[in-house]
């Protein structure tokens, strides 16, 4: 297949890059400072500009799937969350990915699937993850909803814990919660791209 | 208990103010057109001051708890579904309570609550309702995080299904979905409020 992976130069992104080539399929990267495409998804018109690019990189032609590993949201303590911070949580996480899914919908192969990145403190939050929690929850539900309507397109969440390499670095915010192996977590793209569900969220954790 | 009550006017506010009311509670409204104050919870500044106006008005003293009842998304396909569209709802629905429970944190009583509204879709979609969806799953995944912030305050999330009562105007798109009266949603109120649990969500459908 040819897909485009949004955020492919992150841990996981560059795991899901990996998986994705050493199983055969062509893979057209896209970040916002390296990759085959330079554009930043939280501004709706460089997407539609990513969508344009993709169509003529590589061996151009259309995609078969969009797989996305690409969030950003401000960890603080709930009171200290303000509008802005909750605004830019929305603007990096829930809108880019849901706008990568609206404009792709036309662009992409009659029964093609896209992959979008939720995690797992909307289900067991930590402190300072608030916002976190809710644009997982906001991406989680949005998979569901948009299921039933771009069928037979589909679209799935991949929605992990803390991955094993970040250990060392985060761990300690998550106490007694193991940890997954990024390459585990490439995977659910894998079952997500090539499998044939939709509207369903792969929790790793 | 002294409560401030948010979308009073609502089919489901008039609802909650009736049944809060029989219990013994003193109910503050407020509404962006009616009610004992009138502020939109959309713009932060007027949370701050409906906050203000709350510690002065009826008989006046610190808020025990905060229940809301309101928020406006929009429903359409959502292929038609604008970045300006999910923004609206994210400010209508999400970013709205979110910014209640904040600034109510400091103003309300040391075990004090919060409920706020969510709803079915998030969990059972329908066409024209990934908007909605994706609200209702920001709320309940930001419930379950901010509860263990604010303890020993509470936080929980009342999500139902369709009103009884709007059968008539909206049965058409809730098929074989068996509704819930209003007055059964307004009890899930009470057991947030006078309850002693937090981090809920509690599923009416």
């Amino acid at each position: 297949m040819r897909i485009l992976l949004i955020g492919a130069a992150g841990t996981l992104g560059t795991a899901v890059h990996k998986t994705l080539t050493a199983r055969g399929h062509e893979i057209v990267t896209v970040g916002r400072h390296s990759g085959d495409l330079r554009h930043d998804i939280e501004d709706p018109e460089q997407i539609t500009r990513m969508y344009r690019a993709a169509e003529g990189a590589g061996a151009a032609g259309r995609l078969d799937a969009v797989a996305s590993a690409a969030g950003d949201v401000p960890y603080k303590p709930v009171l200290e969350m303000t509008p802005e911070d909750h605004t830019a949580a929305f603007r990096g996480k829930v809108l880019s990915q849901l706008e990568v899914v609206r404009q792709g919908v036309s662009r992409i192969a009659e029964r093609g699937s896209f992959t979008l990145i939720s995690g797992v403190l909307g289900r067991e939050p930590i402190p300072t993850g608030s916002a976190a929690a809710m644009t997982n929850g906001a991406v989680e539900a949005f998979v569901r909803a948009a299921a039933i309507e771009i069928a037979p397109q589909r679209v799935n969440a991949v929605s992990p814990t803390l991955f094993t390499e970040c250990v060392p670095q985060y761990g300690e915010f998550f106490p007694g919660m193991p940890p997954v192996d990024v390459d585990t977590v490439a995977q659910a793209y894998v079952r997500s791209i090539e499998g044939a569900q939709t509207g369903q969220v792969y929790e790793l954790s």
